[in-house]
């Protein structure tokens, strides 16, 4: 379907993977959900189907991209490589990214870094989800944030949060699922609590951790969006509407490991990390203890075993996008949902 | 005091000033209330008075240091001046120091960056205090992390956060207020919920935002334990005690903010965000919406005009830590708190 709106082949691949991933790792807010409205972006034309970055900055360790409104997923793994290498070079590499596009889900990103030896760190600025603490008008983004390092034999630790009570993408989720949302995630756009999605939708998310969280979402957006030159605040717009070009900006860091220690004495180190973590006395409730990325890992493993399980609304959303696009539809197992 | 504990003159005039400054931005729980937390630990001699940081890596953008159990603000305010020379050569600079101690208030040190014209980050790792998500038993440490970015007219943007759902010292300043603590602070012991900061001490403190909190603050202590070689998880003790050595580790990013666009730009950019951020309508009971950092540049500005009121138990502390170490006490206003 990205093919048909005019991506070329390497990076609609690249698009549909990192959908699919997180469709794997349990978050449908951020899965295949999403393509409609990356092709609706498409074929408004505010995001463009040939992603060609220029390279505004090229400094040693750092560089800045201009994406050109190109799709934010083919830009982000660019940064990913882009960094990764200069880190290889430098120790520490920084790329920059101004006027890209949504990218999905951040981990897709951060988890190149740690297979090359390195510790990824991935920002981006989205469009304004929440008041500044104390007001009640959207003005800062949820602003997602991953790091990834490796772990011995092959595995990886990954953090990947929004900085809202709850990503965007839930709450659009429950929609599609038709299902009411929690008391805190969000604010009506007359500041009342709501267990409406589609209200929360018109209204305000609420920052995770109170002000803390507003200060990191609002320092999210001074790393990926007013440092790399790109919109920030108000001037970054969402996936969701197709009239509006992104303005998004990333900030990717690389750390080669083996700048600052042996990778293999890391990685055993942070396998003692992940023993303490998981011996933990399990709280009454708690089956197993969790490192951070463990449970995504044991999602895919699972989904990929016994198949994925997507809400009746995607599917049919799929289904109608390819019929517009002119595409056969043949996604296996869709009467099982 | 500190200089009669062992400390050299500039040494201990930076360790007292970054203690003064916490308590003038209202941040009492890192103020001079430590005071004798460290005076304690450099009699026992498990802080060395006398700190002399060996540089283990000498490459490029990057820098690890072996703090050799040195004072942790003297060795924090060591990483800061090295990372901002080193982004200055390569754009970006990391330091990465192990075997440090308690460096107070990461804020102090993440400040020194803007007025050279870098985004400064820094993490620390600390003693564990909160259990992994799901289970019940300390492991994971607050593990606080910073960043500050330069505005317009030499003012700065700041973030300064614990990952904790409160800062330890806020527990203890309860405590030596003889005030309550609300009930979504800590667990006991036990694992049941506590108003009662001492209990709250013995048992174990909830993160922020749940298992967000969580991964956020296990992937600060892989910035600053496991990758700088220094003590990690549970091998990292506090300042609250005098018999185990801190174990701490550091980790000082710096980014030369015109090596991505011109420092004008940037802080005319952030300078746009701010104004966004400050003219939201404010919500019902809010007369003012403030940027990251702005309450402690107003507290220190009122602190500075009318003067500083500490708890009554922290000045006896100090008194009788003075008595202690035969330096004459002489603090102005004493009589007021």
């Amino acid at each position: 379907m990205l093919r048909a709106a005019g991506v070329p082949g390497a990076d609609a691949e690249l698009v549909a993977d990192s959908l699919v991933r997180a469709d794997l790792w349990g978050h449908q807010s951020h899965g295949v959900l999403r393509l409609g409205w990356y092709v609706n972006r498409l074929r408004s034309g505010v995001m463009s189907a040939r992603t060609s970055p220029e390279t505004v900055v090229d400094a040693g360790a750092v560089a800045v991209l201009d994406g050109h409104d190109g799709v934010g997923q083919v830009l982000a793994a660019h940064a990913a490589r882009e960094a990764v290498e200069r880190a290889g070079q430098h120790g520490i590499g920084a790329v920059a990214v101004r006027n890209s596009n949504h990218f999905g889900t951040a981990a897709y990103f951060t988890r190149m870094a740690p297979p090359r030896g390195c510790l990824g760190f991935l920002a981006t600025n989205a469009s304004p989800a929440m008041a500044p603490w104390g007001g009640r008008e959207k003005a800062v983004g949820s602003n997602p944030w991953s790091m990834a390092a490796p772990l011995g034999s092959g595995k990886q630790m990954v953090m990947d949060i929004s900085n809202t009570a709850v990503a965007r993408g839930k709450i659009y989720l429950a929609r599609n699922r038709g299902e009411p949302i929690p008391p805190d995630w969000a604010m009506t756009a007359a500041g009342e609590p709501t267990t409406d999605p589609a209200e929360a939708i018109a209204g305000v998310i609420a920052p995770m951790a109170a002000h803390k969280g507003y200060a990191i979402s609002v320092m999210m957006d001074v790393l990926s969006g007013v440092l790399t030159g790109s919109g920030f605040g108000a001037a970054v717009t969402g996936p969701y509407q197709s009239e509006h070009r992104g303005g998004c900006g990333h900030f990717y860091l690389a750390l080669d490991i083996a700048a600052f220690l042996p990778l293999p004495e890391f990685t055993a180190r942070m396998d003692k990390l992940v023993g303490e973590l998981k011996s933990n006395p399990p709280a009454p409730g708690t089956a197993e203890i969790f490192y951070p990325g463990e449970i995504e890992d044991r999602a895919e493993a699972l989904a990929r075993a016994e198949g994925l399980r997507l809400p009746a609304q995607t599917l049919a959303d799929l289904r109608r996008l390819a019929a517009e696009l002119d595409v056969p539809y043949t996604l296996e197992g869709d009467e099982c949902a």
